[in-house]
């Protein structure tokens, strides 16, 4: 098969679109696939600082990449989750990538601030490690973001993720869910930076293929967590239906923000008021994140208390709402 | 695995339900979901004549069997679409259950009225078959109803079969037929009779288990033009997902009901007239059955004309809007 642009031979087929492309000229086509996103969605101009959340995988990282390349003014944020070798895995690859090309990394540590990973997070209060962790990185990306003056926080959510987590929402009908889901979410109070997704229009493999053409060494493996993640299993029973008719999950999201979210969007009724210990945005009067914190913190007390009465031994509980410590460790 | 209602050895596991049933409660189970089906929704009472459309498949029969077992006024209607072998053996075992059961049934013959089979009718109008044989199923449905004063037809639409559809409607956001997929569609016009789905709590196995214990014999084959159609691979898709979690199906069907409907509903905004030819009501001038058939026809004029100037011999067209013969062989 030839390159649609030249006559070479094409590396990365596109099925969906009818086409292919060499080495070269697909990564011209990722480039406006992802001016396209960010113009048609008004996600962000070049005066915007936008922060861009980095997890060592091939999304982000090539999300960081093709936004450094088209000039924008971003900077990297890596959180560790202290999920062990996976966390240390996935910050030397980020890390790397930020040494090799200059990029501005700032780094935000779950364990180191709140003396705790997201999955002892989960452990004492009873969550799914996943539920826990996407918490904390919501309210650390938001956090980090206007604390340090960016008005925009990107990730990196491609077509298949947004497609899967669409498909969900519609498995239970979480209409709440399904109103809140675009590839921009607006800023809607002082404290809310913007969200917003430039990948959503690139597929899985076109963002593993542009990390791979672009000599991005990116953390091959799933989080361990998210074994058995009903997220994978929607992505295969897609997958199933994309490998029978090439677009069905481009049709089905972008067909839902087409089409669906006007009928849905009317059901975001959220308001959002300042969380009275950490002053974040939420619905309540403590947000979910301090929620979370401060019961774990509650139950390793509790622990430590009945530990400490059998070896006579008193620990610091970990303290929330304090200012949070973010080091960039290269770059800024 | 014992019957959750005695000590029998349980005969049919209910995995969305956490249940079990040996055959005599299982029966009855199914009786109580179907029951609750036509009293929750509305769907028909004991005063209606109801008119079932029967297939010879698994879900037609056995849902033609528990309406006449829990005593509605019940007449089958048999449509011979004229696809081979597979519409011979489908009346075969639509007759044997008349017949065995002394059930009133009607037949309606699409070549022997149109001169031509659905996928005649397909062909001629380079549909595929399937849409070419729903448009004529859905047609005759109706106008049989309303000639032989029936003022409801219930089809053998399970869960599994409703949970594909608003699948694809989805894939698609296809919102106008999302805002007419119901277990109920209200007759909005005089010649418009009401269609209901009762077997839409009971799931495609479940259905299989009562034509099974009820000594029904059905047809097992799929319909030879199915091969390869959509609506397998989506419930191929939903199979995956609810192996992994059993509900899966309800939870989309119901939800969709219960908070997605009301949001599309406003949607359909289709206004009903008398089709010019054939009188049953339409969205435009002329409906689209008698469109189809009669291009069809017209095709055929053509084509024979050819094969005369060829032979030197003439032959009658098909004609349309003519009243429609309905065989009544057993029973009524």
């Amino acid at each position: 098969m030839r390159c649609q642009r030249c006559t070479e031979t094409a590396a990365v087929e596109i099925r969906r679109h009818h086409t292919a492309f060499c080495n070269a000229h697909f990564i011209e086509f990722f480039d406006r696939q992802v001016q396209r996103a960010i113009d048609d969605e008004h996600m962000f101009t070049r005066d915007d600082r936008v922060l861009v959340a980095v997890s060592g995988g091939k999304d982000s990282l090539a999300l960081w990449d093709v936004l450094r390349r088209l000039a924008y003014p971003v900077t990297g944020l890596y959180i560790n989750l202290g999920i062990g070798e996976y966390s240390e895995e996935s910050y030397r690859k980020t890390a790397a990538y930020a040494e090799a090309h200059g990029a501005a990394l700032l780094v935000a540590d779950i364990p180191g601030e709140y003396g705790m990973s997201v999955e002892e997070f989960a452990r004492a209060t009873r969550r799914v490690s996943c539920s826990a962790c996407g918490l904390s990185k919501r309210y650390l990306f938001n956090r980090v973001a206007v604390e340090h003056g960016f008005t925009v926080v990107a990730t990196g959510h491609n077509l298949d993720d947004e497609a899967a987590v669409l498909f969900g929402n519609l498995l239970h009908w979480q209409v709440e869910y399904l109103a809140r889901q675009s590839p921009v979410l607006p800023s809607t109070h002082p404290r809310l930076a913007r969200k917003v997704k430039p990948l959503y229009r690139i597929a899985e493999r076109e963002a593993a293929a542009y990390a791979i053409i672009s000599g991005i060494d990116y953390i091959v493996e799933e989080c361990p967590n998210s074994i058995g993640a009903k997220s994978l299993l929607y992505k295969e029973a897609l997958n199933l239906l994309e490998q029978a008719t090439p677009g069905t999950k481009q049709g089905l999201y972008w067909g839902f923000l087409e089409r669906g979210r006007p009928l849905v969007e009317a059901q975001d009724t959220a308001v959002l008021r300042d969380c009275i210990h950490c002053g974040q945005p939420t619905t309540s009067e403590v947000c979910a994140f301090c929620r979370m914190t401060e019961r774990a913190a509650e139950r390793m007390r509790v622990r430590r208390a009945g530990a400490a009465a059998a070896v006579a031994q008193t620990s610091a509980p970990a303290e929330t709402g304090a200012p949070l410590a973010v080091v960039p460790p290269v770059g800024e």
